[in-house]
């Protein structure tokens, strides 16, 4: 099966050495105008300009594009969307000032997804799920990574993971499974941090790894989550189960986990909000991504954002993702983070573009599948309402994806 | 014609005594248990208990809410949405460091929305204003106020306001126009302030009035815009030609804005972000609202938002409204800035929904039309997504209005 997609306007390929972008001009973005996409068996095959569409394609149903915008399917590389019920109480009680203690204390946090979860049926954490996975598609994600973390015991933790890949099959988007299940301390472990770090590192990863249930293995490594050592432990562990790394890092206090994830060798380390220039020029040396996760920022009323011009300054390539998420960030729209990493992040549009694309891919390794508009990647593409990428960001906070295709198929709408 | 509205799990009606509400409880919403809402000729004629609906109505299409939320149609009190074209270069511009200044003096500003205006043809105007209208009435608006103001010629805010008028036939949503010809000096009239001010009050005023072409009129009260003494002679010329009253006011100073609203009897005092605690108590005293416009202070990146808790706190009946304009505030997503009136500006979920319905209706002088759902007001509501209206600002940036119906007919969508 093929389509052909006419008549982009603007074609945003972010075509290059498919290595991620440190910083970005417009000139990064690799645009050609009045442009076209042709997709065979769902992969890309060519690009290029629309009066140089090679001829004699078989069976091709065209799309127009009208002239419009196209870039390629938004990345999506941080999110907690498999979550159970709702927590909007938490939300209001902290709107009218509670502090996070005291939404703990009432039985609010991780602890009470992670008890929704436990009580909730497979079939209304999927339905539920992929609820908000066809809301992230429609704003134009193709491709997401989920955390498991709402488990917080093996048993719950490794149905989480196959509740994540069971999505595959319901919903257009290409889902990366990341096993979180250092996401915080069970209450039940609140007296025994060590027993629960080996049950993380003696169970849990020997059987997610073992089952192959996650590419990655991430760990809340911050005051009040898990300690340096603790995540050096996991993290080691996960590494010497095969799994790839990420972490979050220095997102409430500079505590040490972005130089933890540069010595591991991470993949992405992610928040960020509080590390220094020095931790970012680490991470940088270690080849890793930095995840912008500005949503959540905005979720918590924070008037400080992780620092992206810094990191686009001093090289260091920055992805910028959703963090969807029931507790302080329940939004699928992810170019609305493309607006928040810019107005608040310091990024330019064209590296917040790069953000949530090319870079975002590399953050999940798949900088070789998806995250441009390059013959052999996945055909995962966006038609939008407007003619101008800078709208992405300007225009912020409805939905500008017009048509969404996945996989050489329209998905949406 | 009828409608009836089945099964609202939650139907929150905003019922009372029809008066601004300082503060807000959730026993302040008017909430109803599986509700329903007869509509007869575009207007509420019952609201109750499902199990209560009157028998024998004739001709009666259902709409079933599947027991999910019902909320009034929402009132976007503060719209900029007449314009052409596009400012996301200075957005670009901004976000990468320059100053208003130097935008300004790349020929950016409200300057060269009125040069894209006055460039623009009428049906290309209209088509693109309509296209937002559209948009906001998919997010919950069925009633909006649409300010003059990118015109800076008695030829160009006439113009205006007549298209404004003009929307009215395209688009099932309300249309309520505000002359705003006192937005900025226009760069030929730099050097005399003065004439331009005459032109305003001699030339404009008396022609909008005679035309009946706008019920408010409005003025930028800041530096840099109109001093609070041109702001009065503007405003006291349009309240003696029968013109009710609106001011922009202490949103980048406090430069005596509020007060003056507060003299004047003003209808609404917007922006605020720098009122002081006498200057709201002033405003509360006068009998005005108080409009936050959150979305303003998201696209100019600021940490300060207007002290809505302060507000609600002194008595001060507050509404949010979205702004939407082209230079810092490209939004249609009224919903959105319930989010933000709670996260930043320190408002309740309950204050935040009473200022999109019953307040924003009154600072339009509209309370007795619109912004609750009461028997005589017209059958304008929401269907949401959610059973729980805390979702509204919890689950953020996204659509979660399901099926809107304006003046007793489904809109959207």
């Amino acid at each position: 099966m093929n389509v052909v997609v006419r008549h982009a306007g603007v074609l945003v390929t972010c075509a290059g050495d498919w290595r991620p972008r440190a910083g970005a001009a417009a000139h990064d973005l690799g645009i050609v105008t009045d442009g076209a996409v042709v997709m065979e068996r769902g992969r890309i095959v060519w690009v290029g300009r629309d009066t140089d569409v090679p001829a004699g394609l078989p069976d091709s149903p065209e799309v127009d594009a009208a002239r419009r915008l196209v870039t390629p399917g938004l990345v999506d590389c941080h999110t907690h969307a498999l979550f159970a019920g709702s927590r909007a109480g938490e939300f209001a009680m902290r709107v009218c000032g509670s502090t996070y203690e005291e939404i703990m204390a009432q039985g609010g946090g991780i602890s009470a997804s992670a008890r929704m979860l436990r009580e909730a049926p497979d079939a209304d954490i999927l339905e539920q799920t992929a609820g908000r996975l066809w809301r992230m598609l429609r704003f134009g994600t193709t491709t997401c990574e989920i955390k498991s973390g709402y488990g917080l015991s093996t048993e719950q933790e490794v149905r989480s993971l196959r509740l994540i890949q069971q999505l595959r099959s319901r919903v257009p988007i290409r889902v990366v499974p990341t096993f979180l299940g250092a996401h915080a301390i069970p209450p039940e472990w609140r007296y025994d941090r060590e027993g629960f770090v080996r049950q993380v590192t003696e169970e849990m990863i020997p059987q997610v790894a073992r089952e192959e249930l996650a590419r990655f293995c991430d760990v809340f490594c911050e005051h009040g989550a898990f300690s340096v050592e603790e995540s050096r432990r996991i993290l080691e562990t996960a590494r010497a189960h095969g799994m790839d790394l990420k972490i979050h890092a220095d997102e409430l206090a500079s505590s040490g986990g972005t130089r933890l994830g540069a010595e591991l060798g991470v993949c992405s380390a992610d928040h960020l909000l509080c590390a220094t220039r020095g931790d970012l020029e680490a991470l940088r040396d270690s080849g890793a991504i930095a995840v912008m996760l500005p949503g959540t920022c905005l979720g918590l009323a924070k008037t400080r954002y992780a620092p992206g011009r810094l990191m686009a300054e001093i090289g260091l390539p920055v992805a910028v993702a959703s963090d969807l998420n029931p507790g302080n960030c329940y939004c699928e729209n992810l170019p609305l983070m493309v607006t928040l990493a810019c107005l608040y992040g310091g990024l330019s549009l064209e590296q917040a573009l790069v953000g949530v694309t090319i870079n975002a891919a590399h953050a999940l390794r798949l900088g070789d599948e998806v995250g441009s508009l390059e013959p052999g990647k996945r055909g995962d593409l966006v038609i939008w309402e407007c003619d101008d990428y800078r709208d992405i960001a300007y225009h912020f906070g409805v939905q500008l994806a017009s048509i969404v295709i996945a996989g050489g198929v329209v998905a949406a709408p």
